[in-house]
C-alpha cells in the first residue's frame, strides 16, 4: 500500500532488457524496463502484453508492420502474436502483463530473465 | 491492434467521473477518466484497482490516511479497501482493473456508470 513514482523507480536500476516489478494486482504485474537496441522475435502463448512508453521511443516490430510508440503511447500485443521490440535510443517502458509472463515468451535463451525482481 | 495515444484519447471526451475504455488485455481493462471534486466512499469486493495520474493531482482518501498522487505516480487500492478519490483540480487518470469492475464498487447510485464506453 505504497504509492509508486515511476521516475524514482527507474532511477534505481540501469540494466537493460531486465523488467523489474513495481506493482501487482488481479494476477497481473506492473513492470518497468529499460530498453536499448534489438530484442529477439518471440510471442506469448497465453498472455496479452501492454507496452506504455514512459521515456524515449519504441518500435514494436510485428511480422507485417512496425508500430512506433512515443512517450504517452501504448500498444497491446495480443497473445500468440510474434513481436520484436527495438529501441534506437535508451527507452523506458511500463509493462502490464500476467504474473506468469516470461520476457522472451516461447524462447528461452541468454535474454531470458527467469526470476523477476521487485524494485 | 492500434496504438493508443493517451492525450489524443483524453481529447475525445469532457465528462467527469465517467471512465472510458481504451484497451483490453487478459480480462482487464485500461481506462481513462477525468476527475474533479469529490467522489463517494466505496470499495471493490473482488478487484484491485490501479490509479496512475497522467495530468493533475489526485488524493485517494483511505479510512486511515490520504495518498496524494502527482503526474507519473500510481497507487493500487487492494480489493476490499474503502477509498474515496478527490481532485482539487481537473485531473486525468489511467485506470487498470478487471473488466467486471464497477466504478462505484459496492455502491450503486447516480454516480454509477453501468455501461462503460470505448473512446
Amino acid at each position: 500500500m505504497q504509492k509508486i513514482n515511476l521516475k524514482e523507480k527507474l532511477g534505481r536500476f540501469t540494466d537493460l532488457w531486465s523488467p523489474k516489478i513495481v506493482g501487482e494486482l488481479n494476477g497481473q504485474h506492473v513492470k518497468l524496463v529499460k530498453l536499448s537496441g534489438e530484442f529477439i522475435w518471440h510471442h506469448h502463448e497465453a498472455d496479452d502484453e501492454l507496452f506504455l512508453v514512459v521515456k524515449g521511443r519504441l518500435c514494436i516490430k510485428l511480422r507485417e508492420r512496425d508500430v512506433w510508440l512515443q512517450e504517452g503511447e501504448f500498444f497491446i500485443v495480443p497473445k500468440g502474436v510474434e513481436h520484436k521490440p527495438v529501441a534506437e535510443e535508451e527507452t523506458h517502458v511500463l509493462l502490464f502483463e500476467p504474473i506468469s509472463t516470461l520476457n522472451t515468451g516461447d524462447q528461452r535463451n541468454e535474454r531470458t530473465v527467469e526470476k523477476l525482481e521487485w524494485v
